[in-house]
């Protein structure tokens, strides 16, 4: 009674060497470390004689909220059957095990930025791991790494192995978008994504907070944005302390928070809490009731802006900020008599792309006198003339999406690669191996070139998507593309290898309470209870 | 930043509809009665002052443990802000409100059967509802109906509208199929499915238990197929008190359970806990190791097949049963010189068609002898001679799947129909409609030939699918088959008047704990807030 499933071909031989190699492969890591070298002398770890602690060097010693707080946490997910009930403590002959943390530099109270090192070294061996990073975002990856490591045998006890790790991401931009305006997402669901994310190493919050359903966002300075834009104003809202939670459960994850406010199009909400803002739409040469993108005409639109921007500004502590300026329709400006007179007074004649560039510009000016550096979707590359005043530039359209990642690099400018990790599209959700066999820097170009691409981005767009199937749509797919971005590209191009390492990283995540789906037919040691 | 996406065309008409009909639409219920008349007369509910009961002519009184649990289930369900410590009781001077529950016979004690009727009439007026039906299962369904009346206003009262409803399902069998043998489902999740299932009036729980990758089945007869052929011998089994518990869980809510056990294909776990009931398999005169499906040849098999199917019948009260049958692979047995040499003996020639039938017919004696109805799929009925010994076909491969049912019912015989509902099956999730817009009695036939059709089910396979995306891939997806099941097809065939009604019938299914994905852009009262 089955059609049209397909097979895995080498399905058979995988099973059999995930039995061969066992629990403790020798590359229990995922994302895979850049260099990795394990032996199969194992460590037993006790609970009772297990601990994290500083390094005598450490710039960073008791009192650092990021290791301090990455410290219990990890505690927890190593011992995961202590912390859930399932075990028991037993007097125990165990030696004790240490694992020191050594970082260069005490940015325990800062927030993590592009500049950020999350490079590492981790090295286990009998009765102490040592665990050395030039940051606290570096040591957090480490400390990931390590809990990997860290395997139960049959009767229960904990046990790691010698291993030698040196790893570093190859893209400095890892991120994941969720959309909170085409539904709304609890905070704990945020939260939880986030949790999933430093186990996948992700370090970016891409967070796509308005658009045209919904303004979920709690302005201070224009409190009726969400008031009559949100779905709902007190139940489908993110006040500015939900916007702080968020915040600091990703900074202590080593995780950047990315807002968007994506203008002029993608608006429609924004017009319900604020008049004048978007261009009323005519029909016949009277106005017909319905507005279009943000009306680019009025000097109180960048008024607007600005304030609203510098109110974004400070609640988001993060250097980047996301200005969208993707899909604008011109049919509603062009039947504006006021805009299309604005276009003749600017000299535009009757090209709307100089009008949005010109939108754009100004956009651009006022997050750059704020310091934020401003990310925006292609179409603004695509149409601007002026590209030297672009910085990052998003790469998301299909088609040959690398001949886009070359004219951007080609510009002088950053590229982020978005297009092939549209994690919510419709599609064989089982087919991880199309998100893992990306290749961002597969196009004609000099080193230089490919320097500019910082990294890319799964997008997960709310359409179809809400608290209801939003971990099971992302992982372990997005995981997939974590290890494309993180990893050595010459070593993880090959998706058989990759097949059993995926589905053991995966039972991981479920061993975390991470709804992850399965990836073919097969079983975890602890399979998810949540329902 | 979006692209690929199919906007639904009367998206805003449709929600513009929403608004006008407001909460308590005229026709609230899903799947949608046979006759809905409903008024705008609303009567205000309190929960202090609600009460179910039974009619003084009911056959059934306090005491039926079918109606007593449903009433306690019914009450929690319509007061969940009560119960789930949102609301708070008030002093009220509400006047009771009382719901009288009247059936024609008493079988309380019994299971559900496919004789059962399911026909109910529901009044409601002021102070009072009644609602009568046949039998108990009747009642249930009612019951369900009446739940989705009540809604609340903004202040948190609850209402619900002069009514008059005479509802009866359109097919008898309204199933749905998971496969805990690719993957392992907690016993909580198939429960949880058992409650989504009567929400909307799903009556068979098809369980596919065992497969080829694993037979969680704990056996009293024959422990050993599950103690070797299970993922896990001690974790990922259904014991006998498992089984009981789903059986009776289905049973409160008038849900069937049909078990499957499949043979002879689909078998390789069986052969792990029971040697000699697999055909070995040859590779150059040699058994290869290898081995195929069950063993024709050998009259050991069908003792350990009437031995299996004598506990299963009496595990299982329902008077079905499924025998499989499905996708047979010949090469094993052609390789084998036993198998060959039996198929010489017995006239079969080199046509391995007859000697599945001659196995099928074989099981199927077993079954019958022990008063079961086998089901079969439609492979058997299609290499199979002697179709008279057949009972009930299940359609479900691909292509012109009326056709099959228009053979299958010209040759006298009941067919289930699947073929449309493979829910498992990637693709677009959002698309509901595929599986609303399905006819099927549109094939040539007779009035007897159409009554043949007893019904649909809903298959979710399990190569892709375990307790992590279950419930959001199956609902609410299934109810659009659901509805084309019970409901008038006449009544029901516009998708764009269904669109509004199971998108609040999806919010329902948030409110009480079912993860039920989004059908597009928008949002429920009460979101989903498991993660």
């Amino acid at each position: 009674m089955h059609k049209g499933l397909q097979t895995h071909p080498n399905f058979y031989f995988l099973l059999l060497s995930i039995l061969q190699v066992g629990l403790n492969t020798v590359e229990a890591v995922w994302p895979l470390p850049q260099t990795f070298i394990s032996s199969s002398e194992q460590y037993r770890l006790n609970p009772q004689t297990f601990y994290f602690g500083y390094g005598m060097q450490s710039a960073a010693q008791p009192g650092c909220t990021v290791l301090d707080s990455a410290f219990k946490r990890y505690f927890s997910l190593i011992f995961l059957d202590l912390t859930s009930g399932y075990g028991a403590l037993r007097f125990s002959v165990d030696k004790p095990f240490s694992v020191e943390i050594s970082v260069d530099r005490d940015d325990c109270d800062g927030y993590p930025s592009e500049d950020s090192s999350e490079k590492y070294n981790l090295t286990v061996s009998a009765g102490r791991a040592s665990l050395n990073a030039q940051t606290v975002w570096g040591a957090l990856r480490g400390l990931e790494s390590f809990s990997q490591l860290v395997y139960q045998d049959d009767f229960g006890s904990y046990f790691v192995n010698k291993t030698e790790i040196e790893d570093f991401p190859r893209f400095q931009f890892r991120a994941i978008l969720l959309d909170t305006s085409r539904h709304y997402l609890p905070v704990q669901t945020i939260l939880k994504t986030l949790d999933a994310m430093a186990y996948s190493k992700f370090n970016v919050f891409h967070w796509h907070i308005v658009d045209d359903p919904s303004f979920p966002y709690q302005s201070r300075t224009f409190p009726d944005l969400s008031a009559k834009g949100a779905f709902h104003p007190m139940t489908h809202i993110y006040t500015q302390s939900d916007v702080r939670r968020v915040i600091s459960h990703g900074r202590l994850r080593g995780i950047r928070i990315l807002p968007e406010f994506d203008s002029p199009g993608h608006t429609k909400s924004w017009g319900k809490g604020q008049s004048d803002l978007l261009t009323p739409c005519y029909n016949g040469g009277i106005p017909s009731g319905t507005f279009g993108p943000i009306n680019p005409a009025l000097p109180s639109t960048y008024t607007f802006m600005a304030t609203l921007f510098k109110e974004v500004s400070s609640v988001f502590p993060d250097s980047y900020i996301h200005l969208g300026g993707d899909e604008v329709d011109f049919t509603c400006w062009r039947s504006n008599p006021d805009v299309r007179a604005f276009m003749q007074a600017m000299g535009f004649g009757g090209d709307f792309t100089k009008l949005e560039a010109f939108y754009m510009e100004n956009i651009m000016n006022i997050t750059s006198a704020l310091n934020k550096t401003s990310i925006v979707w292609q179409d603004v590359f695509d149409y601007h003339e002026r590209r030297s005043s672009l910085s990052v530039v998003e790469v998301w359209k299909e088609g040959c999406y690398l001949c886009e990642v070359r004219r951007v690099a080609k510009a002088g400018l950053k590229v982020i690669l978005a297009s092939p990790w549209y994690l919510d599209q419709p599609g064989p959700s089982h087919n991880w191996a199309r998100y893992y066999t990306v290749w961002p820097l597969a196009f004609k170009g000099t080193e230089e070139q490919k320097k500019l691409v910082i990294g890319g981005e799964v997008c997960m767009w709310g359409e179809y998507v809400d608290a209801t199937n939003l971990m099971p749509r992302l992982w372990p797919r997005a995981s997939a593309a974590a290890e494309r971005l993180w990893s050595d590209e010459q070593q993880t191009s090959n998706v058989d290898k990759a097949f059993p390492r995926l589905q053991e990283f995966r039972c991981k995540l479920l061993r975390r309470g991470i709804q992850a789906e399965p990836l073919y037919v097969g079983h975890c040691k602890h399979e998810y209870q949540g329902i």
